[in-house]
């Protein structure tokens, strides 16, 4: 994968996926210590990130595959990522979704016209559910990130952060990115490797799921024990994909944790401040750049907000700890 | 007053006021029944449209004029949109603020340096306290709505939604404002004659607070009767301005009114589905655009959403009212 797949997945979102803005307040400047440059992606198509990639990869399908239909499996921004995307280009989209993914998600990708299946997340395989249903249907399966139009699709907000960054006078720095399963980290290293190579992709998880900060701390694989519980649903991954591994090994990293506290936070502050809507998944990175600059370094300082489909509820809890 | 003002406001602020983003979902324009584009102005500098105002009015002053400072007084949009404008360009501030404002708007005032004034409401002339101030300090008094510059500035507003909706196909139609004394309104009116002419504002007010609505109605300017009460702390004026109001009844209306009820719903369906933060008196445009659709003509409809700058506490009641 190259720069050359992220520059032909841009030019296939022309259009159809939104040039979210590079946010900035002082107030949070000041509690960073640096400047603050937050690209929001809550405020994209869908309310995450995850449009692109599900565009990227439903337009690069045959139109044969696309009209016998697409299945994914996602705790909730993925499923509405494809969802849209399938709509908008008239395929069918079955979406498998874990039972206790918020309310807001589920309700979300059924509002773009998706077919939902639930199932229990700790007890039964979401892989053997989707691959019994590809099977039975001839549906084309979209993966959250192992996925190289996926990735490409997500690496097309990096191209935007190095336009929008020299636009700004940022050059360098770090580049703090909400990570899961890598997808959007390593589309935007990619991207960053070739239009700011002065600016390094730095993965943020939850903590208790910190995958890729241990695995590129020890230089291979790593995965985590729990596979549940914790506040960051969209980016509780077992452990980094094999496609999204390599890219984050050769360009990401060190890896820095949040707490959920930390999150929550991070989440007040955007509302305050910004005036966006971050769930606590989105939040992770912003999170970082407020309460733990002491392991970044440099003037500036870019975070994403990687998506704001958050239950009214889990918000308020936020507001609360402000 | 006209375009060539608001042309050269728009040069002044040039660099240091934020071109907002016009949003969209799917889901708004199936509740309102016509496609809805929404002029974000809580992502605006100090989180509302006033800092257009602010820095439009600020850079128009003598060098001299500026470095005695100025006044304002505001419920507090006003208020940061000057403090913001006058730190950035050297001029001592004092804001004159009601006590019972948000907080949250007269701690944004006073963090961005300025001498914040509290006043009783109900029982005090604000008028008096700012003119003897200004008397005894020398200060000149940038008025919320009722000068040329501040409207000159707010209508840079309207240049942008002309650009923003025609690149989107849409050229007519009506462009929903939230309204107090008429300063946003007039200024986008005023926009709107010269370069979007098949585009007309409406003004929209809360409930108990529609002197524009009736002034507009009745050809004369009528004044509400109540002072303070109401969710909509942004948009409670008096009456319409002396230089707004010949604006207003040349170019805009019929007004429309909603309910604080409408507001708060209006809020939450913001926060769902374009992630961003309303407060009250900023989210009755969307609110009219969304449940009074009945009032309104065409395919589109263009609505404002002023400001963000909304207490937690408010912001949790319109989150449990969805």
């Amino acid at each position: 994968m190259d720069i050359a797949a992220i520059d032909a997945a841009a030019a296939r979102l022309e259009g159809h996926i939104r040039r979210t803005p590079l946010l900035h307040a002082d107030a949070l400047d000041a509690i960073a210590g640096r400047r603050v440059l937050v690209k929001a992606e809550c405020l994209q198509e869908t309310g995450s990130f995850k449009a692109r990639g599900g565009w990227s990869a439903i337009s690069a399908l045959s139109e044969e595959t696309r009209a016998r239909g697409v299945i994914a499996y996602s705790s909730g921004n993925h499923a509405q990522g494809v969802a849209r995307a399938a709509a908008k280009m008239g395929a069918p989209a079955v979406i498998i979704m874990p039972s206790d993914a918020p309310a807001a998600k589920i309700a979300g990708t059924r509002a773009l016209g998706a077919e939902v299946v639930l199932y229990d997340r700790g007890l039964e395989d979401r892989d053997a559910i989707g691959a019994k249903l590809a099977a039975e249907r001839g549906l084309h399966l979209i993966k959250p990130f192992d996925d190289p139009h996926v990735i490409a699709g997500q690496g097309t907000a990096g191209l935007e952060i190095a336009e929008q960054a020299a636009a700004l006078g940022v050059s360098e720095g770090d580049v703090l990115v909400c990570c899961g399963g890598g997808g959007f980290a390593s589309g935007i290293a990619l991207a960053l490797e070739a239009r700011a190579p002065g600016m390094r992709v730095r993965p943020v998880e939850p903590e208790g799921f910190d995958d890729v900060a241990r695995s590129l701390q020890t230089g291979a694989i790593q995965t985590n024990t729990r596979q549940t519980g914790g506040l960051c649903d969209a980016i509780l991954t077992p452990r980094p994909g094999d496609l999204t591994w390599p890219i984050l090994q050769r360009l990401a990293g060190p890896g820095l944790v949040v707490t959920d506290e930390d999150a929550l936070r991070a989440m007040a502050l955007a509302f305050e401040h910004l005036k966006v809507v971050a769930e606590p998944g989105g939040a992770v990175a912003l999170a970082a750049a407020l309460f733990h600059g002491d392991a970044l370094s440099g003037d500036a300082v870019v975070c994403t907000i990687s998506g704001g489909n958050v239950d009214p509820s889990v918000f308020a809890r936020a507001l609360a700890v402000a």
